[in-house]
């Protein structure tokens, strides 16, 4: 009996997207080749009879987050870890010599503009050393209920690429399990991917510091140290992916940034076996930011690989939310 | 519209439980109050408008795998291992003198019938060391489909507790998010764990060998160290689901055997918060197995946290299913 429960649930679960009123997908996407191809590469792993299906348990699509759901000028990690830094240095007189304390301290949100996702996670490590993890997540939370955009005067809950969250909402209708991927810390990054994104505390994989378990007044406790720091950045990123999901992803999407996101998309690649590869471009000024990479090296990988390049100010029909 | 939708989906799922047939729920428990246990507590924490009510978001359950799921005897990654670690012995000389590999090539299955989560994955890790993480998941899966039990006679894939598959099921029908936390590794334990149990390997939290990135013929691989150790066991798992779930789970299933799951339990009790810590005894020769520990360690933890303790043969109506 509890075994056709389970299935009648799988039933009523698979045909849901046959039960609901079609709405047009990825509808703040202008009508480019970029939406098309996107549109296209759903619709072929979701064909049951195709040849580019793929079973809804392998259709693992991953996120950077950073850039890629939500801007990352500034570094919104860095604005977070900048306020417990400034609090923390009588006690780390050495953070105004070196560096990135030093640079963070003196400059603060201007040097979060340009800093690398090493040396923001650095930072977060050392100004949350020793604080217990469940004192480390309501700082985020408290953080992410108060501080605005210094530029765009929103809370950062509200500045969700919308494109972005109709794409998340597109691929969940069509059975795919999707994972933020990001050199932020996963505890920062859980603290606000259910709000924005809809994704759940255990499908972000970010970048750790080592932890000790405590007893204290007879609870046990997770701390954190200081050190054994795992980043997930770069080649960090497949060797994450395959830890803590074991599988391949179909469809990965990182953004031109120091290449940092290149072996995330280049791993998702299997012969003969069908996935999409998308970098997102700032080139958008006006509506957010315009940078790029001095060595082209996203844009080279992108060429080699046939991987899908977006434009977020020619493929997008907004970038924020209205309201 | 797409928001729509997604409200709708979220709609139909939440109400699912009440559109079905009432299942009698683990029927293949029998009437003891630690069934009716269970119930209360589900029953409780689901209860919308009672004091006990837990959203879905925070139902976490973490179930252990050796020993909660199926048998630990003989250590089945362990007998896993053992073949890979007879074909590599001539390039490991040093293996006939160093333990645990020379107790596991000279004694076999009766020293996996005693050895420690920590040795059987030792084994694991140096018998497919310099592998690519794809080599080893096909070895698991091949091992899987091809080995019995030496007792029952049946493939290890048919030796999963039916009374926890079904508890596995009502805890999903009434919204649980279910994860393993195993001292086993992780890939192994996700090649099992979703014909099994049905749990996608994302949900699979085990133990892990250092791995790195490689370029070979075009391709980026995964390949495994044979150092860089994270084992998930004792106060491992509770640090281990902190790191990859970011949550006190409310619901904690372990087994009495070395203490290893002690932590675990404990890490899961919050005061103010509803919780409930289970641990399956070894107590059924005729059926299973009956084992304990000697210095009672699970059993005073238990008796200290006031949690459940399940009696195999008293508790369960059958082992293993009947077919």
């Amino acid at each position: 009996m509890k075994r056709l429960v389970g299935c009648l649930a799988v039933a009523l679960l698979a045909s849901l997207p046959l039960m609901l009123p079609a709405a047009e997908p990825l509808a703040t996407w202008r009508d480019t080749p970029a939406k098309q191809r996107i549109i296209d590469f759903v619709t072929a792993v979701t064909t049951a009879d195709g040849s580019g299906y793929v079973t809804p348990a392998d259709r693992i699509a991953v996120f950077d987050d950073d850039g890629v759901l939500w801007p990352e000028k500034p570094r919104v990690q860095g604005m977070f870890a900048l306020q417990a830094l400034r609090a923390e240095v009588p006690d780390h007189p050495q953070w105004r010599l070196e560096m990135p304390y030093k640079a963070a301290l003196e400059l603060g949100g201007k040097y979060l503009q340009e800093a690398s996702g090493a040396d923001v996670f650095q930072l977060v490590a050392a100004a949350f050393a020793g604080r217990t993890q469940d004192d480390f997540r309501t700082a985020a939370r408290e953080f992410l209920a108060n501080a605005r955009h210094p530029r765009f005067g929103r809370p950062y809950t509200r500045l969700g690429y919308e494109p972005m969250q109709d794409l998340l909402g597109y691929l969940r209708v069509n059975g795919f399990r999707i994972f933020i991927v990001t050199a932020g810390s996963s505890e920062f990054t859980r603290a606000l991917a259910g709000d924005i994104y809809g994704i759940p505390a255990d499908d972000v994989i970010g970048s750790s510091v080592g932890t000790t378990l405590r007893e204290e007044q007879g609870q046990l406790v997770v701390r954190r140290l200081d050190q054994d720091i795992v980043l997930v950045d770069g080649p960090g990123k497949p060797l994450a992916i395959d830890r803590q999901i074991g599988k391949r992803p179909i469809l990965a999407v990182g953004r031109i940034n120091a290449g940092s996101d290149i072996d995330m998309l280049r791993y998702g690649r299997q012969p003969g076996r069908p996935g999409l590869q998308v970098l997102i471009q700032h080139d958008d000024f006006d509506r957010e930011y315009a940078y790029d990479e001095a060595d082209k090296a996203s844009n080279k990988a992108a060429n080699a690989g046939g991987w899908l390049t977006v434009s977020m100010r020619f493929d997008w029909l907004r970038i924020f939310n209205a309201d």
